[in-house]
């Protein structure tokens, strides 16, 4: 099974960032191209029959599988990055972490208006991130279509956050 | 011909990051899904014939083609992150930036001894990143396989701080 092969090269990392917390390390997968290809494929697989016209992905590891699913299912890919990157129009979200504040940037003209857009995150943990970047793509007039996530942590419950803008949320593995 | 076809879609903006330069922005490539394809269909065939055992990637826009022709291969794709976010045992490397200095690292147990490793990033300026990429291959044991880039300013001459590791030097487009 998929979900078996992707857990058992997920990695455990205790105390990262800080005492306590137990960090999923994804990028073992990454060095695995077999076991890369087949989440790519079971993402198009997943998605193939939905009306999704574009995948917006959270830098940077959101761009991992973000951009692959894009150009298998042959839509466009739209990156989502940390303020100061994007070069051109933009608009721009911020949200709260558990210390500080975060903001990130979307290019104007990269969602059209009505536009169904999938958002892709490596990892949902408490949503903000998910939450700011579904704000930008209706702030640019494009639709949600849906969350998707590689690793779900679901002990910290940030589905609550998005299920305002849709319940299509999906997560390969669950934690 | 691909190389026009990238040429057009990459767009200059004016005087980002600051006054001055016109930054090559690469964000609407990402939009085409068909040429996207193509990109990493045309880097394979590149490729393909070349002892190469793994890829490493620059975050974060090296990871956009890094990955998805490292899964094309079938072999290895090293994440090059900023400092402070890969989790695991790694090494790092600074160096110099225009005003101050930045640091990348790598996981140690990403490459292995001898491993014949290509560099790629999406932009090839000054050379300081790729150069630091190198250090930490080189660092862990892996063998430069060689530095590819998505567009090179070639009158930054960032080439001449890469030959030291290979003469192995490509880009798809030169400006």
């Amino acid at each position: 099974m998929l979900i078996d092969k992707v857990k058992e090269a997920i990695r455990d990392v205790k105390d990262f960032p800080k005492k306590g917390i137990v960090f999923k390390d994804i990028t073992p997968i990454m060095l695995d191209a077999k076991l890369s290809n087949e989440i790519v494929e079971h993402l198009f697989q997943m998605y193939k029959d939905e009306k999704i016209e574009g995948i917006a992905g959270i830098e940077s590891r959101g761009f991992l599988f973000g951009y692959p699913l894009a150009m298998r299912l042959g839509i466009p890919f739209i990156l989502i990055r940390k303020k100061g990157k994007l070069p051109y129009d933009k608009i721009h979200h911020s949200y709260d972490l558990e210390y500080g504040s975060a903001e990130i940037e979307m290019h104007t003209d990269a969602v059209k208006k009505g536009q169904r857009i999938l958002i892709h995150d490596d990892l949902l943990a408490t949503g903000g991130s998910a939450q700011a970047a579904a704000s930008l793509i209706t702030k640019c007039g494009g639709e949600l279509a849906g969350f998707n996530f590689l690793v779900s942590l679901d002990f910290l419950n940030g589905k609550s956050k998005l299920e305002q803008f849709t319940t299509n949320i999906e997560s390969i593995i669950h934690y």
